[in-house]
């Protein structure tokens, strides 16, 4: 028996796959020759989550590897028609960043609660300027994305006194669906943005939206970047329509030097890092390959993405 | 019947106090006229609590208030050997600071966790630099300080994955003692310091107590500026004994200019606002009149301060 081929994208090797020796024939490959690749693999490893080359290179009809895993939560940058229609199965990272990314939307709403931006660029002219802070316990966050993120999130906010509500595309016990998105946005002092970027969240964070908000609210995305309107989001904050906002992930990634978001006053840009704590890469090497060993043995797969919504359905 | 005379030390009127007219005759002083007018009060409110006037301008044997009430958790500023002696009650503001201050450390501890200070800066830099960051939940605490305040940090820490011990003067149920405190540090990633200060406490932050702490922790002190040697916290960053530090209380407030403190690497500063929460003013004022009225009313005080100590001992 010829072991699998399993077609990894990525110019560095991920750590923990050595445990695949003798029962993977691994085969990497940079995002150029992917598309020459791809019809021999049976498995393919998007390491690389920030390449968009899958999309481009699915072979349609042909032979084409029977799954696919992406070591991110999002496959938006992997999905496209011809691989939502195929019967190959996607799988995604869940799990992994949960904790990680709802630690560092606490530390965002906690350093914006307590002005430390400010507190910073005092210290660094040398001023000793008191202010008052927030009070963090009491306040109401809404998050947007239902998924095991949002609902770490929620869990996070909550153990630190915030009234937390979620809304995801499903109404279900502890979620609002989207039809109470608006009023609770109303009443929001964050705006938590977590859920996947599908047809239906791309752009849905517009000036509409940041006009329902209060102008003491404060939005984060820790999603996708396309999930907002980034020129929506600069207008509503130089009118003040908001106080502040906080994004991990942007529509153009790296963010170009001459951007100008960068200075967008009130806004805190940082390099799309909430989920990746020392020990990430090794944590989604070893999730892959309980993942490689479950698809050997012939056993259901988790973690398989809903080809057409673009995520793992929830519980 | 004579109202008492309820003598205010502050420039500011404090917010509340309204609901005393008629049930005492307020008079306000400035530290310039404290001496002058303290033999005639009745109850002293020390609502300028950065003040060190009252230890100077008090009375000794001669006539005194029978109350003294600082708007504040700390005593150190007013209290001297005189008024330890008396049988002059002193009272304190435990209870309004708890909260805020937890959360300003949680604000501290994760912005430290997650680099967000590095973050900010990079920002500025129009530069995209993605790092690894670090995990919050499962790390180590060792809160120094075992009232109200040490206690709804490690409360609020815990909440966030942490483990938290507390070090207090006497060890109790959940409640190490001095004797426990080097093995604490020496296995902390986060060492947060929020004792009283007193002769015991003075100082104790020491080139020695920095030594013994892990080259990756990091400091935060939200008691008081003495509790620390601030050579010896600048020599620890400076020679990476440890990895980081907050500071927002300092032995000199207004920390001046020309400080050599604002720019230690690694040292955050801010102006000592840990605890001023949006109303805390009105919390503080009406705290007051809560104990006024007891007072008034011949019933017991609460919050009442170990004059010998330092602070009001713990449950």
């Amino acid at each position: 028996m010829t072991a699998p081929t399993l077609l990894v994208l990525d110019a560095d090797p991920p750590p923990r796959l050595g445990r695949l020796t003798g029962r993977a024939r691994i085969v990497h490959t940079d995002e150029a020759g992917l598309a020459d690749r791809l019809p021999d693999a049976d498995v393919l490893l998007v390491w690389d989550f920030t390449s968009h080359a899958v999309a481009r290179a699915w072979p349609g009809e042909g032979p084409r590897p029977r799954w696919v895993h992406t070591a991110s939560a999002g496959v938006d940058h992997l999905m496209c028609p011809a691989l939502a229609a195929s019967d190959t199965v996607v799988t995604n990272a869940r799990g992994v960043f949960d904790q990680p990314i709802a630690e560092y939307v606490a530390a965002l709403v906690l350093a914006m609660a307590k002005d430390l931006p400010r507190t910073w660029e005092f210290q660094q002219k040398r001023e000793w300027r008191h202010r008052e802070s927030m009070r963090l316990a009491g306040t109401r966050a809404c998050v947007i994305g239902s998924g095991p993120i949002g609902r770490a999130i929620a869990r996070t906010l909550k153990a630190l006194g915030v009234t937390a509500a979620i809304v995801g595309r499903t109404p279900r016990t502890g979620i609002h669906g989207p039809d109470d998105l608006d009023r609770l946005l109303s009443r929001a002092d964050w705006v938590i943005a977590a859920a996947p970027l599908t047809d239906a969240t791309r752009g849905m964070f517009d000036l509409r939206r940041f006009g329902v908000m209060q102008p003491s609210a404060r939005f984060v995305n820790v999603g996708r970047g396309p999930l907002v309107d980034e020129d929506a989001l600069a207008e509503a904050l130089s009118k003040r329509w908001i106080a502040g906002a906080a994004v991990d992930v942007l529509t153009h990634e790296p963010l170009a030097p001459d951007s100008p978001l960068w200075q967008v006053p009130g806004l805190l840009v940082s390099p799309h890092m909430s989920g990746d704590t020392v020990g990430w890469r090794e944590e989604l090497g070893a999730q892959f390959v309980e993942l490689y060993e479950r698809w050997a043995a012939g056993r259901p797969l988790v973690n398989v993405v809903d080809k057409s919504r673009g995520y793992v359905p929830g519980h």
